[in-house]
């Protein structure tokens, strides 16, 4: 199919399954869960195919190991938790349905704002086969539409899987374009120029991919290109929390977009806690750019000529993504949050202090999609924060921020009723005439 | 100032206002209410010379007399009721600080989430002045900073009103450049490349600006380019509510985007509801584009050949917004629903009916903003929905749809704080370790 036909499908797809309800949806998961387990075989046979022509990257020193370990779709317990996450998400809270403003507006006439689908999305990852698996279940869930994309390493598996789920929704009342996959890059630019009938793009993968797609679609697209998350040692930090936050930010999965980047120290502790601190951090093998002064207070720390060095400016500005962390003095509260705002990505940005008033200006001042206190700006994950699962973190500015759970695959639409004779007209209101009444009504789902 | 230079200035603006109370907004607004008053004899002097110069271009052709009518702010009671708008808005509940998520991952480790503002809106709109006044109320209000660019024929004018805006502003503690005004294109186009610094654009305006923008920018848009509304007669219409709601979703005001542009009507209808429908319609003035079957179904009706010619394919997809009504006949509800999917800009669409299933089917089979139940399509309306104002109407599937308030102009960030000693790491939870408790909070506000 040509891109237009494959955006066709998926729209015209979404439009007729508008009036399926949640529990055929997850029907739907239970069918797909079984084909997967039918097709658990051919898929293994499918992702060696996959590892194999990946392992002659590797060797070939064009692909990394750990892109290699993260196709193997039989690794571990990688397929059973596969199947698990669809059960998972078929078991989380319906998100559509739910009336968040009711209003009487006359006699007779009433409003309720449901939230609803968005429509048809566009789901562009790298490498994981099993994340077909994941979207196309939230997709499901959710009540969208889904075009997927996936690395194109993966794609002997990802094809078994597509199958698997097309087998599967053939067993439902949901169309099978309901959720499609496709495998070239061209198809994806097509794809990303059909704002007519895709509403929203989700990449998922490396800063690159993120970028590009942000810059070649008017379609809204949700996601983060990076992860430049600092860590602020406020005047009144406490040592050990500074000592835990700051390397369990750096360490604890130094690839992740939730990792620390840049460490900026309130200039009152660069010779009491910030000592104590590199010095953890040269003990987890943390690499340190520091600015003269933070580098100074440090030169007597043993193993300090392997792990600190200068800084340059574009550091401030970097997403190492490995044991290596910027390091930058400050004056003041003020001077960090001022620093912060200008060269975070708004992702999560964390505060180490005890200061009530710092803590509460942090929070608020601090334009990120989260702000921490005390907590290590890993804990910044869908699952961490109770959502069940995660469609991604965002960093943009409206609709969803942050980590994403179902609730950022839906919008809302208003319904109005008039149970009036002759039903409502505007012309019947206004200076002389009828009034707005505007009394809330309580409700939880359209009556009608 | 350079574009970039006025980027800036908007978003470290932003930036310094996060920590200024929702009163001493409130304040501001009062400042800048005051400021108008006592300026007031100096706007209406320049939006003389406006109004001169529009008055030439009315005479030479070149602009219509209703542009040049809607730019005079001694007009009535025009300049009242935008002095009263900034009270209003200014009365409205604060949008920022709600908490709609609160959970305690685990003991003493506290997550909310709240809302907050956007940051740097740039809006775009053209001819009335006032709506300076108004857009500046609803961005000091909601806690955005805003650069607004309004039409090239009210130039004088909102240099005023700009400078009233600054004046109050100069009074408070937010800073000058929280509101910033522009004048030219050029600027415009500039400002659309700045992503870095804006993160929302709104176009207030005719179709061509909105699509112009849209097509020009990587920044979100909110706003709606068209407005192709339906009425749909499905088979049990009631005849008084259909002719009742078909005449004012067309006549009440014809050049508004929620008005309808398109009458569909179910065939079991065409010799009976419809030609009392289309007798209404031609009395009120309503050219009638029709298919074959309802053009032949009305054609002994008085001044038929006035008023009904055959439609042609594009007239389905026109915006009217005119005495104009395209007119179609379907064989079901399913086909009226799959025309209006496919034709309908996604603002209001509106179904006749007093069948349950239909009307069921109908508010969750239909894409759009609104889904009404015999009601006018004129209802879809920020001040009709009770929201005590409008920011705009959004077609948009992300974010805010529909009729946008002031939660339009906000978003959420996430705040975690941990009050345990030590503080709260990721490295403390997994197989073996503590597991995530995920109990709900009860709060309305961040604690801190």
């Amino acid at each position: 199919m040509s891109a237009i036909a494959i955006a066709r499908a998926a729209k015209s797809a979404f439009d007729k399954s508008q009036l399926i309800s949640a529990s055929e949806r997850i029907d739907a998961l239970s069918e797909i869960k079984n084909q997967l387990e039918s097709m658990k075989d051919a898929v293994l046979v499918a992702n060696g195919e996959d590892l194999r022509a990946a392992r002659e990257e590797v060797d070939a020193g064009r692909m990394s190991e750990s892109l290699l370990k993260r196709l193997d779709l039989g690794r571990g317990d990688k397929w059973d938790s596969m199947l698990q996450g669809i059960s998972d998400v078929a078991n989380l809270p319906d998100p559509n349905g739910k009336v968040t403003y009711a209003s009487e507006l006359d006699d007779g006439l009433e409003l309720y704002r449901v939230s609803c689908p968005i429509g048809v999305l566009l789901v562009i990852f790298e490498a994981r086969p099993e994340v077909v698996v994941n979207i196309a279940a939230l997709a499901i869930k959710s009540g969208n539409a889904a075009i997927l994309k996936g690395g194109k390493e993966s794609n002997s598996t990802t094809k078994l899987l597509a199958q698997a789920i097309a087998a599967g929704l053939s067993k439902t009342s949901l169309p099978e374009t309901y959720i499609q996959t496709i495998q070239t890059r061209a198809e994806v630019s097509s794809l990303l120029k059909l704002d007519e009938y895709i509403d929203l793009v989700i990449p998922r993968g490396s800063n690159s991919l993120v970028r590009d797609i942000q810059n070649n679609t008017r379609i809204p697209v949700m996601g983060h290109a990076d992860g430049l998350c600092h860590v602020y040692l406020d005047e009144t930090a406490d040592l050990q929390k500074a000592i835990r936050v700051v390397v369990d930010s750096k360490t604890d999965y130094p690839s992740a977009c939730n990792s620390t980047e840049t460490l900026i120290v309130h200039e009152s502790l660069v010779t009491t806690v910030w000592p104590e601190v590199a010095t953890a951090l040269i003990n987890s093998k943390v690499k340190l750019l520091c600015d003269p002064t933070t580098l100074s207070s440090i030169s007597a720390l043993s193993d300090v000529d392997s792990y600190a060095r200068p800084a340059q400016e574009s550091d401030y500005d970097t997403e190492h993504l490995d044991l290596v962390l910027s390091v930058i003095t400050v004056p003041s509260l003020q001077a960090a949050m001022q620093f912060i705002n200008t060269h975070s990505s708004h992702h999560t940005d964390s505060i180490v202090s005890e200061s009530e008033l710092s803590i509460s200006a942090f929070c608020r001042g601090i334009d990120s999609a989260g702000t921490f206190v005390n907590a290590s700006t890993r804990f910044a994950d869908g699952f961490r924060y109770g959502f069940g699962t995660e469609v991604g973190i965002s960093t943009g500015k409206i609709h969803a921020r942050g980590p994403v759970g179902l609730e950022g695959l839906v919008v809302y639409k208003y319904m109005l009723r008039s149970k009036a004779d002759g039903g409502h007209i505007v012309g019947d209101f206004g200076t002389g005439k009828k009034q707005y009444k505007h009394a809330p009504i309580n409700a939880e789902q359209v009556p009608f």
